[in-house]
């Protein structure tokens, strides 16, 4: 009987790619099963790399666009992603608005605006698509997604009719908002952001107090942003009609999740099932006879919405066996065993320095997968 | 069903005695088969480690002696084992003899002698046994034997009839070797020597030339050595009628394994094969539905007599599953596949350095013989 694996790892950070890893796990099975019928979906938890996993796992293509950064002064050169069906796109907001495009010395989040994602959306909205998946960790920005609705047509002006700077500083200026010549498409789009966040707007649990340290702000700046995101939440609900201000995950992203729950069709959900579902995870899992996962680091947290978690998940719901490995294995990691996971094995094939061990992955994978294997052929 | 399963595996040097590696791999299986029925038999392969693995496996028992060292001035307080059935005994050369017992600076083959070598012979007769198992690794000595012989009662004198000093040096003084005075008892006694060096007594692939120097010999003293086995070697083909010059393994630990051929009753055996012998490892296995072994490093040198590739030689016969585990995976490991070996897992959890994968040894086998049952568990 031709065995059938799923290979639905995420990427092994710092060393190999989701798509990489699943072609070392590919050489390692053929090993044992030369004639194994073998269903590659790298994968991701709608954090960095999320892109990447969902073109490769459904052979799409990266469409590239030169859009605005974090600072008002930065041009990105970056991609979105298309999938395989033409019909949904896949943007990361790390891409344009992302922490990391900016210089520790520089992170500011009274300045930094998510202008660029809104231009990705927009990017998406030229394919022609039906659906956006928006990735929206990792982020530079406080700005409650006022950048981002900009970008797309909307007007935050001050009481003299004149738009306000860029950022998340300058939004207890706005007096109004202006939606006139707002991006007529984005109504007719759903988008699916990937968020695990579930942190409010405002407040001692909101975006401004409990992410704005790690972007740069300092406490007089995290009070001025926590305030400004209030009186914004304000306007929203009174030129939008919305109430964003306590949903659930609203302060995700510096509070993009508030501005696309405002401005747009979005819903949030998370991660891992947004990518699942993407991919048609269900479908290739239930038509397989071994599903074998994977990530950089495996260990209690990666119950919480993790890659490899949601595969076992899938694979406990159709009675398949799930084997993950991972470069480090931590603490609590046996906690998986009851969700779904049937065994984890490191990859390490020896005490080894860190780098090392990050330039031996894909060989550790391999040969991991190919001894896997060869237990599963007993009998 | 019960699972039956067969524990195998040789130390994790420095990290784990074979024992210690069973009793993890237990805790392991009986996470994920509590009603298994498990077999430990900790091996070796005729090295150090050897009595200690003897003794567990057939619950025997150690005995304390105290012995000359391989300086004539050193007591050493050690054991000999007395396997389980108590008819065979295990001694070391190397805890009465061994390059291990002298500090570096010390280390001198013209002085060193095998006369505690002797002593522990001694010792095991006065335990009744009718076989002696005799591991030779790590010797520091180049005597051929001739202390080993002198501590059972053989005499080697010069030609005014007074006793030779100890060690190799002084071999070349022998003018005779009398007999009067041996023990008795060693002719009735089977002794095994367990031993993978093929290596004659002299010459240039002999005892002095290839083993001498890593036991503090300079080329002086190697040629002096080399011209007193040969030496050696005409006098007990005179005296006592025995070739030995150029046997198979004559040369092992400074030519012991010559001076054993000629004053006992000794045979040569792999050592690998001496040790599942005397632990009933092949019924062991026959009755067994899966074999697990290990060892703390494995490359394509494992091939070459260690312990988990005599393990699973004897689980091929069989037709039984044979799965290791390793500390360290090397180059070519893979030979094994075709030795019988089903499948090798490395044991860490992440990159680490080595004293703290040392520490975490114990933990790491467990957790991977725990994965590896989990697979043998499904369906």
């Amino acid at each position: 009987m031709v065995k059938k694996f799923v290979l639905a790892p995420d990427s092994f950070k710092e060393s190999m790619s989701a798509n990489e890893v699943c072609q070392a796990m590919t050489r390692g099975i053929l090993k044992v099963f030369p004639d194994a019928e073998i269903v590659s979906a790298p994968m991701a938890d709608g954090g960095e790399g999320t892109t990447d996993s969902l073109v490769n796992a459904t052979a799409g293509q990266k469409i590239k666009v030169t859009i605005r950064g974090p600072l008002e002064s930065q041009r990105i050169e970056t991609y979105i992603g298309l999938l395989g069906s033409s019909k949904t796109a896949v943007i990361e907001m790390a891409k344009a608005s992302g922490i990391e495009l900016i210089s520790k010395e520089f992170r500011n989040p009274m300045i930094t605006s998510t202008f660029g994602t809104g231009e990705l959306i927009s990017a998406a909205l030229d394919q022609g698509v039906e659906k956006i998946i928006l990735g929206i960790g990792g982020s530079a920005t406080n700005d409650g997604g006022s950048g981002m609705a900009r970008a797309l047509g909307a007007r935050f002006l001050d009481a003299k009719g004149k738009n306000i700077p860029f950022g998340g500083g300058a939004l207890g200026q706005v007096d109004h908002i202006d939606m006139s010549q707002f991006d007529q498409r984005v109504q007719k789009v759903k988008i699916l952001i990937a968020s695990d966040v579930t942190n409010p707007l405002c407040g001692e649990n909101g975006a401004s107090v409990v992410f704005g340290p790690q972007k740069g702000a300092t406490d007089e700046m995290v009070k001025q942003l926590d305030q400004n995101l209030s009186h914004f939440a304000d306007l929203v609900l009174r030129d939008l009609g919305k109430n964003v201000r306590n949903i659930e995950g609203a302060g995700a992203a510096g509070g993009l999740g508030a501005g696309l729950l405002a401005f747009t069709n979005a819903k949030m959900k998370r991660g891992i099932d947004i990518v699942t579902d993407a991919i048609d995870l269900e479908q290739k899992i239930a038509a397989s006879d071994y599903v074998l996962t994977g990530e950089g680091g495996m260990d209690f947290q990666t119950k919480f919405g993790k890659a490899p978690y949601g595969v076992s998940k899938i694979a406990q719901k159709y009675g398949k066996p799930c084997i993950a490995m991972a470069g480090y294995i931590g603490k609590g990691v046996d906690v998986l065993y009851d969700e779904g996971m049937t065994a984890i094995f490191g990859i390490q094939s020896k005490a080894n320095d860190l780098e090392m061990a990050m330039k031996e992955g894909a060989i550790n994978v391999e040969r991991t997968s190919e001894n896997i294997a060869r237990l599963l052929a007993i009998k």
